[in-house]
């Protein structure tokens, strides 16, 4: 394993001097939870969705989240006008394509958010990966069917086409920018038992390529430090109520020192 | 008592092991909450509200659970829509009147969901059974002023007429298909310190609908199932801040085995 | 110090037997965690922003808090009905401004509530309260980048051009009339960690400004109590997920004598 630990820690400890502020247009399920995340983090969320004020909220963040979870028409408005402010000013917009793959306006929103706005990062899990990239992806709701090794080779396709960095998170979580492919160690299975995990993820990831904006590297170190404070929480918790309060603690809890013993990052292959 | 737990444990087991879907067109304030007690359980939650994609939704899901509990027009037209097409699909629909009674909007609301689709089961407080039946009923915003008791006549006879499971929760819960009446004895008052446990409380028995077409049978035990988690919380925790995430615990943590021993299930008169 | 300890406990207590209803129109992110507290307060909270239900449901509460965190045109329209309706049957109106200065939606809306409605106290930080004093105040997101001290002045003078009790919160809170000038000496620094903790201060503020018309005591004696109930949740917590859990239970655990012993309170100026 390569040691990026110097690196990551060195991203966490910026983050929590410049706290930046982290646009989220998300669903109504996680809201508060992503929010949580994200302060504990040490950035600063602001949920805003309203069309007549996101161009303007979304042109002084660090980064832009779009979370497609709970979708309806006038939320998909509001993304685009965001993400394309976000565009005009440089800020990196992270893409959640919750459930792509399970209802058509689910799939054909992220399409279209692909296509139209320059998207630095998506995070998806495999099957939402694979119905991104054309395969004929099934989901059960907004649950993975597929592994992320199914997806593996699909997602360095995508992110070459796209010319995006995609991660997929999974058991391990794996992330490219097409050229290299990083593989995140970290992670418990009690966090597929707490609903927003996976969003919370996304936010991680925003609020590294606030501070990082070489994006496939800030996505790898967000995933590592969000992994283990997964496995922070399941020393002490073992059920899923306390264990989503315990994730909070952790991602709280943990510094830079903390990472550069547990972060396991290593890469598959670079090209 | 009649032992009803070999039943109810076999039915968990089921609900693990197949993991329905259950599509939630549900309030704002619970929506987490809800999620997360239904991944507890051991079911996939999936919250969706957009007119554009609840059809699809609502066809592939195990159960459809409609909860009016921060109405809007929008959101009604997707209840419609989601309700036809879980009827077309033969997929059971739970109706959650929250506040019925409380404003008009609610009250018609809920009386047109009746009216036009085909309901399984129907979840709510004594005040907002009693407003269905077209009592002069009154509620304290989202909270009962009546009793389970009070509204134990009027639930059989609104059972007969829609031929529809009703199921009021309330200090000892009560279940009828208008002939068999079930007394629920287990829960907590704790559980009523807790925005959204009268919802969960509904997600748990689509969980049960979804794989157990018996609907009062259903209901009986998912409430009793529900109840026993507010024991086992209650045991831990006293304040209900952590008696919260105590009760997402135990929804995780009670087996068959713990049915067996801890449900307390009765039957008042079955006709 | 003057000891308002005394009238802050009966405040509390009749809080609990009157279980006031407090209709919330609110924003997505907090709606749940907001709940939870006021139950834990003792109010009953009732959420509900469709325009076809809140002037029926205002009418009937004991205070209606708006709070413009999560703002769109339906819900704005919403605020203003709702608000009429509770002006018109000499309910409460607490305003949350949140994000006020943040953009020109949330400036300029609450700047028009303020105008049309006959507001008696509003709940802001420091950067908040200024943006509606005319100050050409500029927040990061929803976090304020000024002071309480900042702001002390604006206050003072908005509170006597608005007729409006002004409540500034922050490491040390301020509440004022126009005239007096309250401190309040509880809090603690992790409440800054929980997103809508906040939020939850205005709607401790609605609970007693249901029991106690001077607005300005009222407003001083909530915040104290949640002041304090943070001071007990740090005792035991030292990271914002399990803080947050230990700030619901602890708002319930308080009882009067509690206050009479923990809540600091000054008076620092009266003309």
């Amino acid at each position: 394993m390569i040691d990026f630990s110097n690196d990551a820690a060195k991203n966490l400890k910026e983050l929590r001097e410049k706290k930046p502020l982290i646009h989220n247009i998300t669903n109504y399920v996680v809201m508060n939870f992503t929010a949580n995340s994200l302060i504990a983090m040490g950035a600063l969320p602001v949920m805003a969705h309203a069309e007549n004020e996101v161009e303007e909220m979304a042109s002084i963040a660090g980064a832009l989240v779009i979370n497609i979870g709970t979708l309806s028409d006038p939320w998909i408005r509001a993304m685009f006008k965001a993400g394309h402010a976000a565009n005009k000013n440089g800020v990196p917009v992270i893409l959640d394509p919750v459930g792509s793959g399970a209802t058509r306006l689910r799939t054909e929103t992220s399409k279209r958010l692909i296509d139209e706005l320059d998207i630095a990062i998506i995070r998806g899990n495999a099957s939402e990966v694979l119905s991104l990239a054309g395969e004929d992806s099934k989901t059960k709701g907004v649950d993975s069917i597929h592994s992320v090794e199914d997806a593996a080779q699909a997602a360095v396709e995508l992110s070459l086409e796209l010319d995006t960095v995609i991660a997929i998170t999974g058991p391990k979580d794996l992330v490219t920018d097409g050229n290299t492919v990083y593989r995140v160690n970290n992670g418990h299975e009690l966090m597929g038992k707490v609903t927003g995990s996976g969003c919370a993820a996304t936010t991680a990831i925003a609020a590294f390529a606030a501070v990082n904006k070489k994006y496939a590297e800030a996505a790898a170190f967000a995933l590592g430090y969000y992994g283990l404070a997964g496995q922070w929480a399941a020393m002490k918790h073992t059920s899923p109520g306390s264990f989503r309060v315990g994730l909070l603690d952790s991602l709280y809890e943990i510094g830079g020192a903390d990472l550069k013993t547990g972060m396991k990052l290593e890469v598959l292959h670079e090209s």
